[in-house]
């Protein structure tokens, strides 16, 4: 079961498809296989960036299933939904699949204060005993939500173990979770998003590590490892090998058909595919991306 | 099957539920009764008013059923979707289980008018023959549908027989359709949503009727009914009465436990309950509610 | 010096231009009047329905001026701004002019409750001794403000005597704060926007009066006497005689050049143009009105 | 006179305060030697990073006279308005002063393809023989600009020289508008925005260089320099160089509060004083620059 102990990366993985749109379940082996020998401590699938919106309950499960046969790793299941019983349904089959914990992401319209609290309150009671992530992604929920109302969250809910945190710019959120644990309040794992882009300085702030998914997850494991360590210097240097690369892939929109190129470039998938509607890459996209993965290569060959 | 032809009320119909949030598939029946005795030419389920998105899709085909068993009135099924396959999916399973036609709103997002253009020509090649209902809703969709793009969809795409227009303001719109129609334009079937609350103009721009869910179907094909009879005065008086409650019902986010509430005070419904997160009317709402329907009542005896 | 117990009507006023777009700096006497003599007890300036982004500020402060040599009636000038420096030189040169306070609407982009409380501690700092009245109003600001939080402000801000009440739906804010002011919190006035729309049920609710710019004013004045007397009733068939005109102003976009269309109709202002960027009205949208103006009238009349 | 010719880098100016929120006008002469002695072949001010919104327009006219007086670099002005009549009042008073050029944001709720067309029409005509940049930032604006738009606007009318380029994700947008101009389409003057974060892409895509308030315009004079001159490698070693600092001052909200501190630093302005209200930076924040500024040094010492 996920705990507030739980640190590292956090893969959120991929859902391959195959060319004609159909779900890649036989990709789904050797995509849990990659993600685990480049350093994932954990998987986060159907969330934003696997495309749960696209899938069919039934193919939720059968990846839930798939993944959970190939891997020890816990998994985290994302299950937001714009009511809570279809939440809790959810949430019951993926525990039921095997998943460690599940993460839900506010609905939109949320406001106030006390809108965003109450609503984490109706989810803890739909959960019950199912330990969650708070997702906090305001970029593309459009609900904001401050350290007050994460820490009143953290204080009401004992099952909100961990924080998604994508908050952007999000910095000072984590410097402020950090003083109110160290000030007594119940102390959460904090994952950070945002491809990783401000992974060094967010740990160096008090997070535990990152769960997004960057089609490199070996820099990620390799910057929370060296942060973890007291070698500051040695994760920036890492990180600046893989942060044009990391740049790119963070453009809105375009993100998950670069990270899939790259991922099905690197084995761990077999086609780029997105299930439509989605976008499709251009020759000189294509191109740029070569380009920087070339670049990025001899970087890291500097580096060693 | 639904074609251009449509008109009169299509009834937004709401989804009962029991006090516990479970499905009340028993007041599906009466509710369908309800809405034929009063008027409607066509019903129009799992909608954003239906609360689509707090169904399971095993709930979501169990009421399509239920409501084709009752009526011979036609169908239309809401299959939004952030993904064709599973709008695709559902709209395959809505048409086996008896629908008329489907209904897609554009997903968030779309800003350009070729990037709108495009998202329907996909709804359409993934629709196949099955007749489709353009929405075009922008404050709950956040996507503005340009006049000049619905015509495009409507040149393009023949599957694309009606509109539910619920612009606001969107009163020239209709007028820049019916004018391209006279012109030669295909003339597509145009219904109004936004509760009614302009029904007698939309009506007098073009439109052919409405697709809302105001509580007193009677009222929208009274107005409809004398509009076509070219009887406008009389379709202003009647809608003058019923337009305190029509106000009243739409207030975005309560207006759904409004009009549940006047169902089921009317006994379409056994109870007026919202699937969570929902909200609940205050006492002092409730009281507004009842002195508004005695008001009405008394004015509707006035215009007899 | 505008305080708690301000109450009744403060229409917000139009700002005429001749037909090229010029100031008509003529036709303020007569505008000022047309509201006083239909039972303004305030006006309000240089708010959004003001076209106040399209002036200079030299404008402005002619404006200002020209209205309070007319009129002994308090008025308030809307002086919201992306700077708390500039905020704060219009605003005193509002007072210096004669105003008897301002208005300010909360800053794009703020989102929590602190954020929103601290914007407002910022204002009152700035504004020094000036009342000002904080203007609530999401549909177009994009900031959602708590009872909670206006409750904070007051607390805090002695010089915080009115809210422009706008959020829609907003009744049960106007309850929150009475029942506040009941237990204690200090009582500020409340006066209500959106066009009238809700008028009845917001002084039923323990609102002191309207701050909206509906091209009759009498009707708002009426509606507040009758409720005010306890005479709901009637407040309500008053307010029934108008709506269906008070809801076709209140279309976004559109209102304002019915509302001048009407205003220039009844004399109070030369000419119905708005400054551009703005909508015009369509030959259609002209016979709506007219219609509504007619039956209107004749509904009135039915009354009398 | 600003004419599609334009290329390098054109900074956005900061507008310099005292501590306590006062203009800092001596602070401008440096500022403008700064900028000039690092490269930049033109200047824009009271852009929204000049925080425009918070100046009086005595300031405003105060500011571009200064700037004038100490360069002959060519300064693009600021000028985007809720109205038409101030915009050309504020162009003309700018044109006055020595300005280059005009540059304008179009203004909220524009959203189909015909209304962003339209507004700029009214754009060129307000503006008469005056050169504009046409400025994309649909992160900030809301309103996003099709290609298709852009080259309309480019087609109709001959004042609109250059298109600030900020759009994100904008690759694509670049390539679209150099293919039309390959075909036969007038062409543009494309500076780019966003901080930098994409200048070697954008380059290689076509664009003439560079607008944006990079605390380091040498980078971006230098990338520009490379690229242009054939030297795509050389480009992005020396970008990379700068990449961790151009990220960490994108942050929306705090970036220019890290920029003004690092210009501080540098001694282009007295002081890092954001006018009120705006972000203060921790004590934290400044750790993690001042380690990133230290970085930055021994990369471009290692690369030298």
């Amino acid at each position: 079961m996920l705990d507030e102990t739980a640190k590292g990366v956090f893969t959120i993985a991929a859902t391959p498809f195959l060319p004609d749109g159909a779900l890649d379940i036989e990709s789904v082996d050797r995509m849990v296989d990659f993600y685990a020998e480049r350093g994932a401590t954990g998987l986060t699938i159907l969330g934003m960036m696997g495309e749960a919106g696209k899938l069919t309950s039934t193919e939720s499960i059968e990846i839930i299933k798939r993944v959970k046969a190939r891997t020890m790793l816990p998994i985290v299941v994302g299950v937001s939904s714009p009511g809570f019983a279809a939440m809790g349904a959810l949430a019951n089959e993926a525990m039921a699949a095997g998943a460690a914990g599940v993460m839900v992401a506010p609905t939109g319209g949320l406001r106030s204060d006390d809108q965003i609290t109450g609503y984490y309150h109706n989810v803890a009671n739909t959960l019950g005993d199912i330990p969650f992530v708070l997702q906090d992604f305001p970029l593309v929920t459009g609900v904001t939500i401050p350290s007050k109302v994460i820490l009143k969250v953290v204080e009401d809910c004992p099952t909100c173990v961990m924080l998604k945190h994508e908050d952007w710019p999000g910095l000072e959120k984590i410097s402020a979770l950090r003083t109110a644990s160290d000030a007594g309040a119940r102390r959460i794992s904090i994952l950070c998003g945002n491809g990783g882009l401000f992974l060094p300085e967010e740990m160096g702030r008090g997070a535990d590590g990152a769960m997004t998914g960057f089609a490199f997850p070996e820099m990620m494991a390799g910057v929370v490892e060296k942060m973890s360590a007291g070698d500051a210097a040695g994760a920036q240097d890492l990180f600046s090998a893989y942060l044009p690369m990391v740049r790119y892939e963070n453009q809105p929109g375009l993100g998950l058909a670069i990270r899939k190129y790259v991922l099905a470039k690197r084995g761990a998938i077999a086609h780029a595919t997105l299930r439509s509607p989605g976008p499709k890459l251009s020759t000189l996209a294509i191109a740029e991306i070569e380009n920087l993965l070339d670049r990025q290569t001899r970087a890291l060959e500097r580096l060693a």
